[in-house]
């Protein structure tokens, strides 16, 4: 780790609080990546001392720091640089995971955690038109960057339209892609409705974080024309996705 | 309440499964307002002995109608209906709180907490592209539907351009139809940015909920031409709030 100590000057000559100077210079060292992702920073004593401001000059940067997401602090280890949240257009654009990742300079992994043909959730045939006795194509899978696991997806299919999909590696290709390719049908329109929740304990494992941190759940319903193909339930991990909409009237 | 005991009937020759049968029966009372919000509803073991059905029957139909958030269950209390989510288009259409609940046909109030002249915080200068020194018409409130809070409010303001809007009660006027009206400014586009958290203490205490629970954090710029006028952050309790939204390709 650069040692901060040395990186950071205050101007007390201005009338920007030296709270915001802290702050302010601490984000411009992970931006420039002389502090970097999991780099321990000094203990606010040293800084302090060091900087020769108060404790609650360092503390308020600090923790507005935290509250930001850009610091984690873990009890008795330290203050860490957080790893930065991904940026997520899931809502204001249809893309693929792959494409929206890899259009920030990301590279995605998907684990596929299973693939079979089973019966229920009856939600699941509610939402895909089909009937209660109709079986599904279940496939779930975790998808990380830089082995950070974001999101967690189920997904159900009706089963008797996307058999052919039982043999497609999902760690190499995308559910629409392959849609497309095998089906020739493309999905073009999406339904979803979210809600913040805590993660239970299933959930939290998958997503490598602690039971009851908050998550975004998502249920999506997609169509190809008229046609139900697909209804997910997707667990994003609040600590690391930000997402974006732009609205106009 | 009803009693329920009376109001389901299962059929056990037909091929749906009893949990499932119990599920829809309840809901179905729940959309009849035969069970409204806030009633208890029979011990699992009353209704698996007058149902002639098994426990673990019972209890997959409560626990799916949990997770859905249809029910509640308090411990020591048991499980009672829940309060609906309120839908939200809020990512999907740019109206104002008061149009978008009233077109669900729900009452909002609006309690404003503080409408006053600050400077700072930094983050919502930057935001509205205004030097660190400017000062900020700062506004925070609580929006609540049926007494229940939904949403709490902090909007920040060029001081300097918005002075005049220090005399309009904001509880009974939005804030949009106020810079339209005072300043003839129409908000014509927004940004927004949002994620998952887990409510502090603060925004625990003023959404009545408990600390820690996951609710969603907006951070939204708004313009008017190619003017930033507002920087708000806006916290939704999770349980409470159900955002749609509707893509196309």
């Amino acid at each position: 780790m650069t040692n901060i100590l040395n990186s950071i000057y205050l101007d007390k000559n201005i009338p920007i609080p030296l709270y915001y100077q802290v702050k302010k210079q601490i984000l411009l060292l992970i931006e420039n990546a002389q502090l970097k992702e999991g780099d321990l920073l000094p203990p606010e004593n040293d800084l302090c001392e060091a900087l020769n401001v108060s404790r609650p000059t360092i503390r308020q940067a600090f923790s507005e720091l935290v509250n930001e997401g850009y610091l984690t602090r873990y009890k008795g280890k330290g203050t860490f640089v957080s790893k930065p949240r991904v940026q997520d257009k899931f809502f204001s654009k249809l893309e693929t995971f792959h494409e929206e990742m890899e259009a920030q300079g990301l590279n995605p992994v998907t684990k596929v955690l299973k693939l079979e043909k089973i019966n229920g959730p009856h939600e699941a045939n509610e939402k895909l038109s089909i009937p209660i006795s109709g079986p599904l194509l279940y496939l779930s899978r975790v998808r990380s960057v830089d082995k950070v696991p974001l999101v967690y997806v189920e997904t159900f299919l009706p089963y008797d339209l996307c058999s052919k999909l039982m043999s497609v590696d999902f760690c190499e290709n995308s559910l629409y892609d392959s849609l497309e390719k095998v089906y020739q049908r493309r999905v073009d329109r999406v339904l979803r409705e979210f809600m913040a929740v805590n993660a239970h304990q299933r959930e939290a494992e998958l997503l490598q974080i602690s039971r009851n941190k908050a998550i975004i759940l998502v249920k999506t319903v997609a169509f190809s024309g008229n046609t139900a193909f697909e209804f997910s339930i997707a667990r994003y991990r609040g600590d690391m996705n930000l997402f974006n909409v732009e609205l106009f009237r």
